[in-house]
């Protein structure tokens, strides 16, 4: 297992690497050609890190250290300004676009945290697909199996942590595109509630589901990234004793149609989470099957993704990945009305969930009801559809209740990937990293 | 001039008045058949209210007094819910609607207070007009001329209070339809910051814009209502300080178009408040000429008034007001993308134009460009459009940019009436009545 933060703060700590030697081998492993470097990264800035992790060196030697992070190796997704790049969002649409003026104010609190930016992540394009496939910047190949896709939307953002081409990366999340590739990947990824990290400076797809969260190799790895998201003092949660909690898993909706793998995978999970005494509760909950019709007549992805594509698209739209295009273009059909009608629905439904929710200390489900698709099963329009779909579902709930939520690995050594969800109510992000502290050694299996 | 809450609060409780006689010559002045309480309420509940009246007479013998409101009669507008009645919004296609189930939390909070209900005022249909015409419950005549329209939406509202059927009356304000008619029937009206006081239980016009505030006899009745609204802690704040006070004049957008009578009764108060030491001073804000092209593909109240229209039109649309249901259903037409695109240009407009009016006290204006049109003036379908611009142009930037705003009188006697506006900043209401205090007794003319 690939090393975390703290590992990594104590290593530094003591003298026994330094943010040079960290560097070095996360460039080293980006330019392997063997490895997937080339495709999990748009954008590669050698000598920018290595000058901050010569400065990062320099300044730990004089005793500043401004975080955890410090001098550590992190990759951002493709679709956050960086001052004098261009954002391209992983799309060939934007290449004429204009260097960015500043960091977007997650980027910049990376760097005043220490962080060494080594580059950015490959993306679905725009952000707009779970299954993380890239026409133009090629895919990245799963890391359990390089046939399989490596989920999305921040699918190099998964692949540069689970191949240690960086110790953390941030990702987006609008519909699940951080915890999705952390389930199909083997890692562990977060989405906080979205109004706690700012998403300025960062491309939208849809301003009402946004959210700004980090994949890495533990919770604890996550909770630091997050404090530095939200401009939050670090602090770990301390574990959660986990005997007596009370988790919800919701029959309806986000347990249908799992594939085998999921299935038990999952179910084993929740045998080791009762043996050590979490009641661990099958409940109803079919207001979750009301998502389907409120969606019916339009999504805030879609219209929110239009609003903002409509003058891009008038001068490259054809330059779009093809099967994102048409996705952007159903919400030029969305009225008004339907949308007003979807902020209500959106409103009434946080509350009636909440209200069975909230009696629990967590919801559960696997982050996404299939492993990861092999590319040929993604190949056609319609193969594409189903399992975007079925990689999507679940996590949009999440996104959809403005809820918090943390995908951490639950499969064996030698089975694919499986993502094992803790979703918590709005704004109970530290209680949810608190709790995933101790669920995530049980969960894993061995 | 009729009687303040806080006169009356004391006549009350040194035994020169009764709720009783303070609610019987309410009922009568509304029965009067020469007045215009016919036309000035749609109902009118005279058992319940002397109840109420006796009841609050028996309570305050034993010393429980709520409130200065106790025992005091207050009209609502008809848009309120009231526990078994039917809210019927100023039209006959709510007349088959089930009778509301609860008081909405306004009526709720007066009731609590101890106010005296007399009944529920007339409103231009569904609050969707700033000249206070109704073809099915008539149109209530100005005060100060009664061949002249009542402003509106809240025409009731105003002219229950000015003809003394009510002490203090429950207004809406979506566009100006509290401010509106205080300003045209001259008495005071006050706007809050919407979020403020609940919507809830009030049939909506603009969800974005919707807002519940007072008309009344003085400042100092409006701050007193007000808390009672927001539920807070009543308190009349100290008047303010005038000498030195910087107020703006935007010479652009609300100071075009004015007639004489507004132009001249605007610039008397000005100089009236600089020769008390105000600095008044007229400042160049072109971005309210914005408001026009913001709203160029779609408004707030058209959008969301169809959206909350739409099944009810279906079904009763030939019952509407002819004037009002062309205005609702021009919101069908509106994309998601162009709502959208509204949201973000009603949050940036007000970022730019509080960047520059946070520098003053506050932002004035005359409240209407015009005083109250003829009723004949009005009989057109064009020139009900054209005044009902007039009358609304000023009032709606208070709503677009979520500000607060208190309409004051400014004319003489004998002259037709007109207000004078205060605008603060949001959130900023207890402010804008500690300056009106001092305010009104200047800009009134004598």
């Amino acid at each position: 297992m690939n090393p975390t933060i703290l590992q990594l703060a104590a290593d530094l700590s003591a003298g026994r690497t330094t943010s040079r030697t960290l560097t070095e081998q996360a460039l080293a492993r980006i330019a392997d050609p063997k490895g997937e470097g080339g495709r999990a990264f748009i954008k590669v800035w050698r000598d920018q890190a290595l000058a901050a992790a010569d400065a990062s060196d320099v300044q730990r030697k004089a005793g500043l250290v401004p975080s955890p992070l410090a001098g550590i190796p992190v990759s951002i997704k493709n679709l956050c300004n960086v001052a004098g790049e261009t954002t391209l969002a992983g799309s060939k649409a934007l290449d004429d676009a204009p260097p960015a003026k500043a960091d977007a104010p997650v980027v910049a609190r990376l760097r005043a945290a220490g962080a060494v930016i080594v580059g950015s992540t490959n993306m679905s394009e725009f952000a707009f697909s779970g299954v993380g496939f890239n026409p133009h910047y090629g895919t990245p190949g799963n890391p359990a199996d390089r046939k399989r896709v490596p989920g999305g939307s921040s699918s190099g953002a998964a692949v540069s942590v689970a191949d240690g081409m960086a110790v953390a990366a941030l990702g987006t999340d609008t519909g699940g595109s951080v915890r999705i590739p952390a389930a199909v990947c083997g890692i562990t990824g977060f989405k906080p509630t979205a109004r706690r990290v700012p998403i300025d400076g960062v491309v939208p797809l849809s301003t009402s589901l946004d959210s700004i969260g980090p994949l890495a190799n533990s919770v604890e790895c996550c909770a630091i990234v997050d404090a530095v998201f939200a401009g939050e003092p670090i602090s770990v949660p301390q574990p959660a004793p986990l005997a007596g909690l009370r988790f919800a898993v919701p029959m309806h909706f986000v347990m249908d149609d799992l594939d085998s793998t999921v299935a038990a995978a999952f179910e084993r999970a929740l045998k080791a989470l009762s043996g050590i005494g979490v009641k661990v509760e099958k409940i109803d909950l079919p207001e979750l099957n009301e998502l389907n019709t409120i969606n019916a007549r339009g999504t805030f992805a879609a219209s929110e993704a239009y609003t903002w594509h409509r003058t891009l698209i008038e001068r490259r739209g054809k330059d779009y990945d093809q099967l994102v295009y048409p996705r952007i273009m159903r919400g030029k059909e969305m009225s008004a009305a339907d949308y007003i009608d979807l902020l209500a629905a959106r409103a009434d439904l946080q509350k009636r969930v909440s209200a069975i929710t909230s009696n629990y200390d967590a919801v559960v489900m696997p982050t996404c009801a299939i492993v990861a698709p092999t590319l040929d099963e993604v190949s056609t329009p319609d193969g594409f559809t189903k399992k975007n779909m079925l990689l999507l579902r679940n996590t949009t709930v999440g996104n959809f209740l403005d809820r918090c939520g943390i995908s951490l690995p639950c499969h064996a050594p030698g089975e694919l990937p499986v993502g094992f969800s803790l979703m918590g109510e709005a704004m109970a992000d530290k209680r949810v990293l608190a709790m995933a502290r101790s669920v995530a050694p049980v969960v894993r299996a061995h």
